[in-house]
């Protein structure tokens, strides 16, 4: 029930991660595709509807690789980075916020800077999510229902 | 894997509904509290963002004990019943829209009209949507992780 070994490391830290957010009351969703082109490894949402993005790097070529992770700032009111002990935190720019953790939970240990979105773009972004969670909900619990219907829904 | 004996009538219908909403691109959710004290059968988000309700009636009697559904108005753009063929249409208000469905699918027999969400709460709406598919998906890919940290999240 609780195998970690199939997990690649990002996915384990991602993992952690979410169990993290759902603590302090956020929801949140992997994989998820702001805008064309983009896709971040965990977006959340607070109760009060701030948006929170964090990008789990396993190890320095998982970091130094990124290219587009400053095009993920600007979907966010947050933006922490997720590693664990043994990724050099030297490399992470000091203007973001980072966490550290593993696949059972994590930590901020430096906080974000908040860049508040402006309304139109949080308003989209959430509507986004929503439909997304929500499809991908209907999928896991009616999959004969999508793989009769297509890929319909976006 | 289709085996739909096990879902109750109103199940069924909603199973159907979804699927319906899903092939008009909609992201729906069944069971969803837009204020305390309200539960309704389906809630689905177009890709612009519009708001239906769609509630469910196997039959009379599950429709004339609904005290309830007036309250569900305000929290949606349009508003629809579910019914099976056999459901004696005649009992349904005639300004509220109308599907005819099964657990494999539905139609609208009757649009609703179209009276449009304030601002905040479209966001509000939008946001609880969000927040309920995201836990409720974090929940199914990751049941341990739930069960450690105790309820959180609302």
């Amino acid at each position: 029930m609780d195998d970690t070994s199939r997990l690649q490391p990002g996915q384990r830290l991602q993992r952690g991660v979410a169990r993290f957010l759902r603590d302090l009351g956020h929801a949140s969703l992997l994989e998820f595709v702001p805008a064309p082109g983009l896709r971040v490894d965990v977006i959340s949402i607070s109760p009060k509807g701030e948006i929170w993005i964090v990008e789990c790097k396993s190890c320095r070529a998982d970091f130094t690789g990124d290219r587009k992770w400053q095009g993920y700032l600007e979907w966010s009111d947050r933006y922490y980075w997720a590693c664990d002990t043994a990724f050099p935190a030297e490399l992470l720019p000091e203007d973001t916020g980072m966490m550290l953790g593993d696949a059972y939970g994590a930590e901020i240990v430096r906080e974000s800077p908040l860049t508040p979105l402006a309304g139109a773009r949080r308003n989209r972004l959430t509507r986004d999510i929503a439909r997304t969670a929500a499809l991908r909900l209907q999928t896991a619990i009616d999959p004969m229902g999508v793989l009769q219907s297509g890929p319909g829904g976006r």
